[in-house]
């Protein structure tokens, strides 16, 4: 492995199709020629026949044993006890001792965000770490945090997800000034919760250099009205799986429209090129892979149930943010923010 | 008009596009033949031209003026000092009196929810009332609330929620016994905000005669898994505004697939059946219509920037809504939740 090859350390045993959509989606990643390496933690008996029928994929990969993996169903505390030297322990442990730049895993989040802290520690200043997701949008895509790190966020924290969030846009889609919305209910002043509020009336001082916008409502995070939407972890999730089920939803309709009759059949199959390609825009696994911010290192989760496809698009953002200086760009604006609001650093250090 | 003529108390003066929008929302349904009139309150100059130009329209029409309308951006506060007697306020007085069945307006959120409880008052035993929208789903249709009348809500008022949501379920949906979902992050009991985690615990003992479903994700809502989606009104709002905007922009990738070649466009021709079908089942218009439940007497609300179909859609709901027993059948679910809990009438009563 030379200094320019990105080491990605993959908790194979994670998600509800492990190890082999983990497997797959590691040797889709492989026939694209990047000059990637895998650390691949899990049961070497079932991981190594991947490996063995794919001499390309062996070549890129190194197994590191272990016997233990944490269940999908395990709450963070369960697998904080025994989760010692799990495949998702193992994944982090990667990271941490710089033998890897990045840890992917798609087990269960509660556990990997509760490993993830007590691994690799959170950056100074930073109270909690969020989970960013990307979101397609008619003018690209928008960066949405938290999606589900934490349940509640308070004024302060939203801030640190907007100095994440703006970051991590640079970082991944090459913004030089990303802009930040707070979501919320209703455009005007006076709506809310109190934390949305205050964390406004924060960002508006706009002592961080941040480029902040405003409130935007639900509707605003697919028009793309903003590069950055910053919400608590609560209801980003409920936003982020709103959408996935309203695409399929619609995609459920389309495919009825186009099967209808005879006619819309064959108009179907016309129109098959161009429907193939929308399916990929629609397709979870497209937009598959949050990344959470603000720890010591960076860790990637895929979505649970995600097929080869959807792990190989999460292996591919593991790439850009990898090769990416985000996490200095982060250290730097957080240290900004500390400095602007030194009580925030000390609750951090109480 | 006689006793089965049911009357529509409408804020002619609502809206982005009022009176335009809502006059032509009127004559729409006016067209359909329905044993229904409506009570029209705003500025007589303004309405009395759609009148004289449609003689069938203005057979089922009273105009009662008034030159005083609450602007789209006043704040609650604002519309109820200076909103006595605007079209709004007369358009509920209309269903307070008992002259008209139920009240409609697309015109600000906050100001019609502040303004019906103080005109029609709370049902005895509901903290506050709630927006409930139908969502549409492979199974037909669920209901979600609160989305928006609220910006909070304690595990109590969830509970009441959900009672409110069950009775309105099976007066428009005819469903007998409607399954009822709390929202939240994650299925496991560990998960989610205490008020929610609250409700659970509340609904699961089942005293309330409801069928509760337990723990549903944003994905569920548009999954149809119950028929009844409890939630606060920010997450609500956000939940149904995110949605919205997803149902758009696949919208938007729907009509670019199938105008990125000659082959496609001709495909799209050759379905264009099926897609015209498909367009009405996204157009937020066919989905058009909050109800607040709650209140002494029904209120709609339609959206701020509703076209005339889509106002005609609200007023359908409202037709439906005004023929219903549901107004009985929420009084009598909450009397048995009062009976069980008597600490909640108390705090309704302090």
């Amino acid at each position: 492995m030379t200094a320019e090859t990105l080491v990605l350390s993959v908790d194979a045993m994670g998600g509800d199709h492990a190890p082999e959509s983990v497997m797959r989606g590691v040797a889709l990643l492989a026939a694209e020629g990047r000059p990637v390496n895998f650390l691949l933690h899990g049961d070497e008996a079932q991981l190594r026949p991947y490996l063995d029928a794919d001499p390309k994929l062996a070549r890129v990969c190194e197994i590191a044993h272990t016997d233990k993996a944490v269940s999908m169903d395990a709450k963070p505390s369960q697998a904080l006890r025994g989760g010692k030297n799990s495949s998702m322990w193992n994944a982090l442990q990667g990271v941490k001792s710089g033998t890897a730049h990045v840890a992917i895993s798609a087990g269960n989040t509660g556990a990997l965000m509760a490993m993830s802290k007590l691994v690799l520690r959170m950056v100074p200043g930073v109270h909690r770490p969020a989970l960013a997701a990307s979101w397609p949008s008619p003018r690209g895509a928008s960066i949405v945090l938290d999606v589900g790190a934490n349940v509640e966020a308070d004024a302060e924290q939203l801030v640190e997800f907007a100095i994440m969030g703006a970051a991590y846009s640079k970082a991944i889609h090459g913004k030089t000034d990303p802009s930040i919305g707070l979501l919320n209910i209703g455009s005007e002043e006076l709506k809310g919760i109190e934390s949305v509020r205050q964390a406004a009336d924060m960002l508006k001082g706009n002592e961080f250099g941040l480029n902040y916008y405003g409130f935007v409502e639900g509707n605003d995070i697919s028009m793309g009205t903003t590069d950055v939407v910053v919400t608590d972890g609560y209801t980003g999730n409920i936003a982020l799986k709103t959408a996935e089920g309203t695409a399929k939803l619609v995609g459920g309709f389309v495919k009825e429209a186009l099967t209808s009759s005879i006619l819309s059949k064959l108009g179907a199959v016309l129109a098959s090129a161009g429907l193939k390609q929308l399916k990929q825009r629609l397709d979870p696994g497209n937009v598959n892979g949050g990344v959470f911010l603000g720890l010591n290192g960076i860790v990637l989760k895929s979505h649970g149930g995600t097929d080869a496809e959807g792990f190989a698009t999460t292996l591919r953002l593991a790439y850009s943010v990898g090769k990416s200086t985000f996490h200095q760009d982060v250290e730097a604006s957080l240290s900004r923010f500390q400095a602007s609001h030194p009580e925030a650093e000390e609750a951090v250090s109480t």
